[in-house]
């Protein structure tokens, strides 16, 4: 061993003890005829004292900056302590010294606040992972893994490892292929997640499955997701939503004690899909503040349980609001006095093309009980008082008003709310609401092929109660301006999604285990009989033997471990992650490969012209 | 949740409650108006009693085999106690009963001694994995990792995920590559391990990594290897051989007592390469017998350190002997009255193609100190005994003797030697001895391409004594019949091996972490600069900027369960292995892809005609 003691580790107690340490140089200073160094190590720093005795050694042997150090000396109190370093009370005053390797000066300062950009970090990402921050990450990464097989271990869950070189079932997202070698024409697919064969698990009795493992998607990469990604996945038989749900409240709680000592003791929210898309105009809902959408105006097809708000906007000859499919209030609480240029970039902000609306209304609530809008010509002080009784706005609060087409309003209103809680502070790093989101829809319309997709995937259950329906109705779509009216689109799913901050750290649901209903499923998705044997053949025979009821959930591994570090960023939470190209840029992956490898697996280039 | 209880945790303690059990029907017994059903589930058997009342329900809706069931029911006393299952002092009083899904006949039974074969399990495997004895397997697999995992994450190693989509650096074994939609033309590789990557991790300071990761080799599959294997692989920083060996150790110590309850105290043994391949023939010999090699003669230049033992069989005329290139004697205990069927049939086993000797010669070597040879006419008793203690026999023993060319006589003595320890039943499944093997030759001779390759791999550091060889001598070999006469093929690595029970289950090396040897070692394996720079460009850099001495180890996962499981067969301790033509036959993968995904990847079949 190189050391005996981690440059973490020492403290008052260990003066006058003889210790060997090893590390990289942090810091050199001089002064006069004696020798500070900051020696650093994964566990801490520790304050090397050189005094003159070695001043030609060092002249002989100057050190830099992260030079691989070893030395050996005595433990001593230092007279100017350092109450910030947890060995700040000692130094060691070195008699022996040993440079192990040299470094050339770093593109960048290992520090907190680097001086390096993103791109030069990702290069040199060995030098990256030194930093503080970046190691910090990777702890707390592993802290939530550890703490995540611990209460899983602890629930008889069993890690079963599946394989990793599958079938291609391209559905929804694309595969990664590997051409087979030694099957000449045919490819192996990555798994986009183990979700078939942790069904076979159950059909198997294995009835607690969990693995902490690697997915693959070959997405256009936007903004924060990677090609590869990790994912917290289990599978539960014999249990029912509820069971689920509560299992994994359990995962969650833990994983807020263990790793950041929070005791998650609130009930964990609970919100139909329809809830969250009517109070919050998106589906992962952030609760941490409240700042709830009012729906003015909608199409009352996705809403068909709600109060529909009558005349308060209608009839006033304002024929933004009347042609407007959708109008949807915000009230921002305390923001009545906002200036002409406060509420001008507001709307500069709504029209920029990703949120793509025309304008946005405005109605100040003053503190004395009087109400100023955008829109005074067409609403009295009557209207203006309803509109803000609707929207629950208070004296003193700003309400906005954004309308347009249903989709892309509701959006404009959600990421108009997310802005306001964000600008406004109330979206704290360090403050975490829960909350799952119920009974979502089980298809989806895709208008280019007319025809339903799978909101969640082709396994998922519907709702007992609409089970019947499904079976008693075929998945065509007669008239493709009305598919609202069929059967299909009011089959609820029985698949829940954990949220946590405005973010989907984890979804799943229950699935289907009869045959005929599955084989229904993939028919309603447009697979025919033999599409769905090619695809699918080793599950729907699966469960002709006995299959068990089950369900099962699955959590963004990367994401949570970046939501709970209190950051945005994925990437700052995976130890060598690729750029939005899907490139390493580090090792330079990908790259071309040998005319031997081409010749062995007989496959060739074939590029498009642009 | 379907069930209050498992089918394993019912006792005579539980005796009148009313509990609901889930899980499969095993067995059905009808005795007149009464009927017992065995329900299975992951936790054992329950014995279910349907009396007369439920009759014609169970008329109505017979139960077979695998049907999943689900009861609730009264726990009652047995009258007919099974003391072969835990929960035999009990069974369900059934009251009502619900069939929650149907099974067609299984294509074998789910026992213990199954009647169906290897293919048909394979296709099947979701029922083979029904099997208490693959469970069992899973079960230990699951164990094994998690010892590892405790053990490790007391000792500071911290989990760290490495990427799967990385670059192609083809040394050796083949990599399977993934084409890149996003970079036409590229291609990822999956890992064949995590080896640069644990290396960076060192240089960025993480100074103990471990991961139980899937690792990936496009190997023409020999049996019992896996194109997808799982490793746990580890590193260190500021390490020497020594603390690798001890800390791994302790780790083999930990899985032992916690997975068979084993305290494996005893010293665990170490041998050179050398040793091992004088004495056992190999480099990962089984030393739970003894049995050992005695080279009668031999080529000095492998074992220029070992005793030559002179004239004890040159000069007697006999040919064989005389003109081979090597001579190794093995005795055999207790087996000097082996009829001549007997060593006719070993005769014929060494002439077996995979064997390839042209014949064996015996020395029985009889109670009464006679001997008795099949070469009586070429050595006189006294030459006998000669022989007979130079391979250390004792009176009863056979000694059996081979010889011809050197290396392929080594190795059939080794195979003879385990043929023998087994036919002799010394090679006990639960009987384990550990081994570690050092001191490996740094390079071997590819004699096809005159150059020199790396035994272990190309990061492996050379023995500190014999880097100055390295870096003073030109890698160049100017007369490939004297290969050995140049200096690197003198040169030891600082590498080691676990061996247990005559299986390498790790290996590992002490790296190279200086980036001028680093570069010395890529050229003698015959990489000029710029492809050092185009595969391995990101680990020289890093070389660059202070990396650590360090070292690691890799365990083969699924070699160490299969042993510790006393199977000769890793297929039977992963969940969903391939086939020998590296086919998944239950998915039916690898598989054709659609016309879509090769337009995307812009790549085309290229099939060679045969």
């Amino acid at each position: 061993m190189f050391r005996s003691h981690t440059c973490g580790e020492l403290r008052i107690a260990d003066i006058s003890k003889s210790v060997t340490l090893a590390g990289w140089v942090q810091t050199v200073r001089k002064f006069g005829s004696i020798t500070f160094v900051d020696l650093r190590d994964r566990y801490g720093i520790t304050q090397l004292l050189f005094n003159e005795s070695l001043n030609h050694l060092l002249d002989a042997n100057p050190l830099g900056r992260e030079f691989v150090l070893q030395v050996k000396g005595i433990v001593n109190e230092r007279s100017n302590k350092n109450s910030n370093l947890p060995t700040g009370d000692i130094e060691i005053l070195v008699n022996e010294f040993s440079i192990l390797n040299k470094s050339i000066t770093p593109p960048f300062t290992i520090q907190d606040d680097t001086d390096g950009g993103d791109d030069l970090r990702m290069k040199y990402r060995f030098l990256d992972l030194r930093r503080n921050a970046v190691k910090r990450n990777l702890e707390l990464r592993y802290a939530v893994g550890r703490s995540t097989r611990n209460y899983l271990h602890e629930n008889n869950f069993m890690d079963i490892e599946t394989p990793f070189l599958i079938k291609s079932t391209p559905e929804g997202a694309r595969d990664f292929v590997v051409p087979s070698r030694m099957n000449a024409g045919q490819f192996y697919a990555l798994p986009q997640s183990p979700q078939t064969f942790k069904q076979l698990l159950m059909v198997s009795g294995y009835d607690r499955y969990y693995q902490i493992v690697k997915c693959f998607r070959d997405e256009d990469l936007r903004a924060d997701r990677q090609p590869e990604f990790t994912q917290i996945d289990c599978e539960m038989s014999f249990v029912e939503q509820e069971d689920i749900l509560q299992m994994f409240e359990g995962l969650v709680r833990r994983i807020f004690k263990d790793v950041k000592n929070i005791d998650y003791t609130d009930v964990i929210e609970r919100m139909t899909w329809t809830n969250a898309m009517w109070t919050y105009g998106n589906d992962k809902p952030d609760i941490r503040f409240n700042m709830q959408l009012c729906n003015l105006k909608y199409p009352t097809h996705t809403f068909s349980d709600k109060p529909v708000i009558e005349n308060l906007i209608n009839g006033a000859d304002f024929k933004v609001f009347d042609e407007a499919e959708t109008v949807i209030a915000i009230a921002v609480p305390g923001c009545a006095a906002y200036t002409r240029k406060q509420t001008d970039d507001l709307t500069e902000w709504v029209k920029r093309p990703q949120i793509g609306m025309k304008g946005l209304v405005f109605i100040k609530c003053n503190e004395d009980g009087t109400f100023k809008s955008s829109v005074d010509k067409f609403y009295n002080e009557e209207k203006l008082k309803a509109i803000a009784e609707a929207a629950h706005a208070k004296a003193g609060d700003l309400i906005l008003i954004v309308a347009g087409a249903e989709e892309r309003t509701r959006k404009a209103a959600s990421d108009l709310r997310m802005y306001m809680g964000t600008t406004l502070g109330l979206r704290k790093a360090n403050d975490f609401k829960l909350l799952w989101v119920l009974d979502f829809p089980l298809f989806e319309y895709a208008e280019e092929e007319n025809r339903w997709v799978a909101r969640h995937h082709p396994f998922t259950s519907p709702k007992p109660s609409d089970i019947d329906t499904m079976i008693n109705n075929e998945p065509s779509i007669a008239n493709p301006a009305e598919y609202l009216k069929h059967p299909y689109a009011n089959i609820k799913a029985n698949a829940y999604d954990m949220v946590l901050n405005g973010n989907e750290i984890g979804g799943g649901s229950i699935r289907i285990f009869q045959k005929d209903l599955q084989q229904k499923m993939f028919a309603a998705l447009g697979m025919d009989e033999h599409e769905q044997q090619h695809k699918f053949g080793f599950l729907l025979g699966a469960f002709e033997y006995g299959a068990p009821p089950h369900g099962g959930i699955a959590f963004g591994f990367d994401r949570l471990c970046s939501i709970l570090g209190g950051s945005e960023s994925i990437r700052d939470f995976i130890a060598f992650p690729k750029n939005n190209s899907g490139r390493d840029v580090m090792i330079d992956a990908p790259s071309t490969i040998d005319e031997k490898q081409f010749d062995e697996l007989q496959i060739k280039l074939d590029i498009k012209e642009k």
